[in-house]
């Protein structure tokens, strides 16, 4: 893909976009995300996606770091895979937030469910929004888009 | 798409995935973000695209909403077309954001260049983050997904 892109890829966005290649990659992090789903069948089962393409796509999640691949034994069982979301999977929260909040807004249907993002320890619900360095919010309205350098940006 | 989707298709961000059904989509829409670019050849010039995807991506775009197709005359010339964001095709700033930040995070290169959303009149760099109804921010790490309705949190 990054081939496809050419010379987009030298942007952040572009090669975010060659890792999260398909829907299916995002909604796999999405499911891991709000129903800790961790095994083949769990993911199979909350997405309805056939079995062949699961694995294609959990393969691609693993090589992409986005989740670790582990082995694990119940007591008398035969082994099982688990897949579990690395660091950089989980930050993919930002963006499936960004996915629901304006799928919401644009693409809304009555009785859709989304994902929502709450504080762990107070259940206090966080939404995202732009702010500048003061912790000001900004309406994106009132914002323009600019080319910056990432070496400058990365946190 | 939805249809491939299937089950899946019941949440906002799996109706998103389905309009950004493919990272040209995305491209176009951060191209007339940040380098304000509304014709054919602005596009196929800056995102190095074969012409006849990049019709096809147009019309894609079109057809769901995100760009309006306007046809023009400069006096004297034959009439063009040009493709201008609309509302929801604009907010989707907040979807490229969270792809820039995660990506300058993560898939971090040298010398590459993203979009970065400043205020308007003042120039003051605006981030994603999440927060709550009081305006406290939330670190990610914080905060566990859950499946809320789309009705009662649309805005």
């Amino acid at each position: 893909m990054s081939k496809v892109l050419g010379k987009s890829s030298e942007c952040s966005v572009a090669r975010a976009l060659t890792v999260l290649n398909d829907p299916w990659t995002v909604l796999i992090v999405r499911e891991a995300l709000i129903a800790k789903a961790t095994r083949f069948g769990q993911f199979r089962d909350a997405l309805g996606i056939a079995p062949n393409i699961l694995t294609k796509r959990l393969r691609h999640v693993v090589a992409e770091g986005l989740m670790e691949r582990r082995t694990y034994q119940a007591p008398g069982a035969r082994t099982r895979d688990e897949y579990v979301l690395t660091e950089s999977g989980r930050a993919l929260s930002i963006v499936i937030a960004s996915l629901a909040d304006w799928g919401r807004k644009y693409l809304a249907r009555p009785d859709s469910h989304s994902p929502l993002f709450v504080d762990a320890r107070t259940g206090v619900p966080a939404r995202l929004l732009f702010a500048d360095a003061e912790g000001t919010a900004h309406h994106p309205a009132d914002l323009i888009a600019e080319r910056a350098p990432d070496a400058e940006l990365a946190r």
